[in-house]
């Protein structure tokens, strides 16, 4: 067993012993909100936005995008678990500013191994055999914060199906502060309509 | 503004108030592994899995599937941010299991309202109107959770943009007891190849 696999198995058995009342929360969200943010190790979005367990539905992904699978997942959270507010939350330093679909394609043909960034840009350090597969995928990179995180909310709010009652909020998190930041533009676009 | 948005930022507020030392946190994901897991609001990964800030990447999607984008995520986890172990965690009670892409369809055909569910299954109450895009997508939903995390490990190991020397875990989380349930099938198939 990796080591890793030993310290998560053995955090969980802590988790579980301390569970108290929490297996008796009923499945729709109590607060009746979902927060869609990034897969970034520095967010914890129940701890930046106060969130107990069955409070909020939390997606998340690289870049906290709306893709398609991220709309798939808010039209669950309202339809059938009574969602009503929205939080998109992209955030500073991400790391899908640091990469274009190019970029990424390319260092998946060379090779599936890690690869490492430097001052010159992306470098494979790989030697196995690659795969151009990842020409078939949309990576999803952002160019500037405030920007994807306004686009991400109008795709959202003019989704077909997404209903105009749902208010959308757009932020960017600091993770030099740890502070919401509102990008102004995003929430407007994203109000009730 | 709304409740919830004041709660979320006087809860941001208090989190960056008491932020110490999180500013320094590099970019990469300090343990080097990833969870893929459900965005059921009961699910909190950092407290059941044990994580800091920093320590991995969290992606979450309406039943913790692996869909498209969750491997256009886990893709970008090891390339770019070097994560080298992966878990997928369904869990009981799962929403997922409580519908099909017909009833799904179905409902957001009628309305794009919130839907009830109850002894006889799912219904509409909204009488808005709704919209047929349902149609154009999977919902991917769960027959029976043990199946679904196997599934979903299968699809990660063989997927052409994964290398064959990260394992993949398989886990069920246990809502009513917040335990995590191994899935053997699931890891064995998830096993370095």
């Amino acid at each position: 067993m990796s080591q890793i696999l030993e310290e998560v198995l053995s955090a969980n058995q802590n988790y579980a012993e301390t569970f108290g009342d929490k297996g008796k929360l009923p499945l729709p969200p109590a607060r009746k909100f979902a927060v869609l943010t990034c897969m970034d190790a520095r967010l914890d979005p129940a701890k930046f936005a106060g969130l107990t367990e069955g409070d909020a539905h939390v997606i998340r992904n690289a870049g906290g995008r709306a893709s398609d699978d991220a709309i798939r997942s808010l039209v669950i959270s309202y339809k059938l678990l009574g969602t009503r507010e929205w939080f998109i939350i992209h955030h500073t330093d991400c790391g899908m500013e640091t990469f274009t679909d190019e970029i990424i394609r390319g260092l998946l043909e060379k090779s599936l191994e890690t690869a490492k960034i430097d001052e010159t840009g992306w470098h494979d350090i790989g030697s196995g055999p690659g795969s151009s597969e990842a020409y078939f995928i949309d990576w999803l990179t952002i160019g500037e914060q405030s920007k994807s995180v306004y686009e991400d909310v109008k795709r959202v709010r003019f989704h077909p199906l997404v209903p105009k009652n749902i208010p959308i909020y757009g932020y960017l998190y600091d993770v030099k502060t740890g502070k919401l930041i509102e990008i102004p533009q995003a929430t407007e676009i994203g109000k009730v309509q």
